[in-house]
């Protein structure tokens, strides 16, 4: 028996849908929201504008913005005091990954008590949570659309996944307007995410044709538009290829789970607070190399869906064309950077290794991986 | 401002998956179900084994079959009585597109009233519908994850389009082993209404990027496997794609709403109880001749997800592929009649393709169409 399960939440897209917030609140039962941002998101004037048409459309609503990259557990302990004191009854972010996810952790604690950890894992979540409208301000993190929040442990220093149904939003609004007040390393940060979401669900042990389907198709969006959306973040063809890109890569990975790039980063980035794809950066192409062998056909659908010309190769060079794509567009986008160079120190590889073994995401890794072989990767991508 | 929207329901995807079926109603809150099926569904067996696994979580249950192909308006008002009278609080079907499109139907009428007339159209339900999980025994509707419902009005002969979010069922489960127990002419009869679902929604006005890869998908599925599975059943690997080809398909055509072949079965439904499928099958290829010009590089498209080699090929050949390619498997799978040999009357045409001209279907077909283009297409049909 061989059961697949895929959720994805009512999906608002296109230039200016950003106006479909307030209208989309109402219709989930909101009275006051809570609205969840960040400096950079408020300061390019896209919460106000969010918050005008909420209260548009009747709402009353209170912001919250205290919060990093890599969001930490003590951001969500302090959000979910203040929203409820605040009487909301309803949850919107507005921002990347960061205010996304925090948005989640405060709805997780709002109805379910305790404290995150005791969420960690898959499908610990019991009681229903407050409706959630989820507008993203970059194209990579995907959590508009994703089972997954993830947030920095800062006693143990890794980042922890909590993965539930329940934390797929209501409704995502994906508005490519807002990519165009990023500047160029968010931009080619969070795409290179994205990819990093497309390539390690289409190779999970958890694909389906379903997944698959989107997985290919971020994939190949992210190949002819990343480098352009970079080049000009006001260029809104590739701004809206890329948004696609990164909302069908997180329907991809949301249903199919990631690999060992994610379980990797994720304690990375709990002791280094650099943009999650810079780190994704640094090891992907490693963990390809290493995942290759145990699937050929898939990478060589990689490499094709980036536009490789695979023909009259053989199998395994066709798939090694993936990794060599991969590299090339992560030079291109100025990404091309050793973990030594963000500040990892080689003596932190085996507690980081270690602790990458008990992350979800390395279960759907495909190829299995032992605490030698994910150190040994740790070290190429130094 | 080109705003689009994008719904589907939670999905269980997989052979022996309809086990999950008592476990997901009591997720949405029932505790007792109403269960439409047919006939021929109770008669394999399938409705027993569903109401198994629904005692086994503890739910009471009762079983509602009284319906046709085709299913008509009064049998909606006696499930609506049987429904209320039950105290039932949710609605579970199993079986093809008729036992799905009728609990859909009871589950509009059971919280908003009035009569079925009333939703025709667009958007026109106002109070939120019972839980619904559905659990299709056909691979052609698609209606286990559509917006769709569609109900004969008895009085005016055509099939009424009614079309909302709260449509979607909220948990599809996609079981391929109910496949095994279908007739070869229902087999292809659905199958092809699941091709016409892709080919439909991917030349449709309304098709985005999100609905374009769950088109081409489903076109591709249809095209590797509706052939074997006609010949055979029992044959899990092709029913497993045909499966999700018909979901690809639904969720392709439930979000890009379809075109002139739906616009025009509607009307011959409506007359004749014939099998859906098979009066697109009469109907398909005049459409798709007749929307050919004004969208040639996506009818290339459906030509290359057939298989079809269009090396070499300038752009209006390969186009006219996919015609020839919906008209071998249409022969292939013993479907190539003219609607004269199921019983259409040419004196009909002008009062057929008047209806067809209000379906909301044909909003969306490519190519504008007069009624004297509807019944040019009918003749061709004929
Ligand atoms: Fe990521
Ligand atoms: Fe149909």
């Amino acid at each position: 028996m061989n059961i697949s399960k895929f959720v994805a939440p009512e999906i608002i897209f296109g230039q200016g849908s950003l106006s479909q917030i307030g209208e989309s609140a109402v219709r989930l039962g909101a009275s006051k929201v809570f609205l969840v941002s960040d400096e950079g998101v408020i300061n390019a004037g896209w919460a106000d504008l969010a918050l005008h048409y909420l209260r548009a459309a009747g709402l009353e609503a209170e912001v919250f913005s205290a919060l990093t990259t890599n969001p930490k557990d003590f951001e969500v302990t302090q959000g979910v005091e203040h929203y409820l004191a605040s009487g909301c009854d309803a949850l919107v972010a507005v921002g990347g990954g960061s205010p996304t996810d925090v948005a989640k952790a405060i709805a997780i604690l709002a109805t379910n008590g305790g404290k995150l950890q005791d969420f960690e894992g898959i499908n610990k979540i019991t009681h229903p949570l407050p409706p959630m409208v989820i507008a993203p301000s970059t194209a990579g993190a995907g959590s508009e659309v994703s089972q997954f929040a993830i947030i920095v442990d800062t006693i143990r220093n890794l980042k922890m996944s909590i993965i539930s149904k329940s934390l797929v939003p209501d409704i995502a609004i994906v508005d490519p307007e807002l990519l165009k007040t990023k500047d160029a390393l968010l931009a080619a940060a969070t795409g290179l995410d994205a990819l990093t979401h497309g390539i390690e669900s289409y190779v999970s042990l958890a694909a389906t044709p379903l997944t698959d389907i989107h997985a290919l198709k971020s994939i190949e969006l992210i190949s002819r538009n990343l480098r352009r959306l970079v080049a000009d973040r006001t260029d809104m063809e590739a701004g809206t290829d890329m948004a696609m890109a990164s909302l069908t890569a997180g329907l991809a990975f949301s249903n199919a789970i990631l690999g060992a790039t994610h379980a990797m980063t994720h304690q990375v980035d709990g002791q280094i607070d650099q943009h999650h794809g810079e780190t994704n950066a640094s090891i992907l192409p490693h963990v390809m190399a290493f995942n290759l062998p145990v699937c050929l056909e898939r990478f060589r659908d990689i490499a094709v869906a980036m536009g490789e010309d695979t023909a009259g190769l053989d199998l395994e060079s066709a798939a090694r064309l993936s990794i060599t794509a991969v590299e090339a567009l992560i030079a291109d986008i100025g990404l091309q950077k050793g973990l030594a160079q963000i500040g990892l120190e080689s003596k932190d590889i085996p507690m980081l290794s270690g602790n990458a073994m008990k992350d979800a995401c390395l279960v759907t890794n495909p190829r299995n991986a032992t605490q030698e072989d994910i150190e040994a990767i740790f070290h190429k991508a130094m």
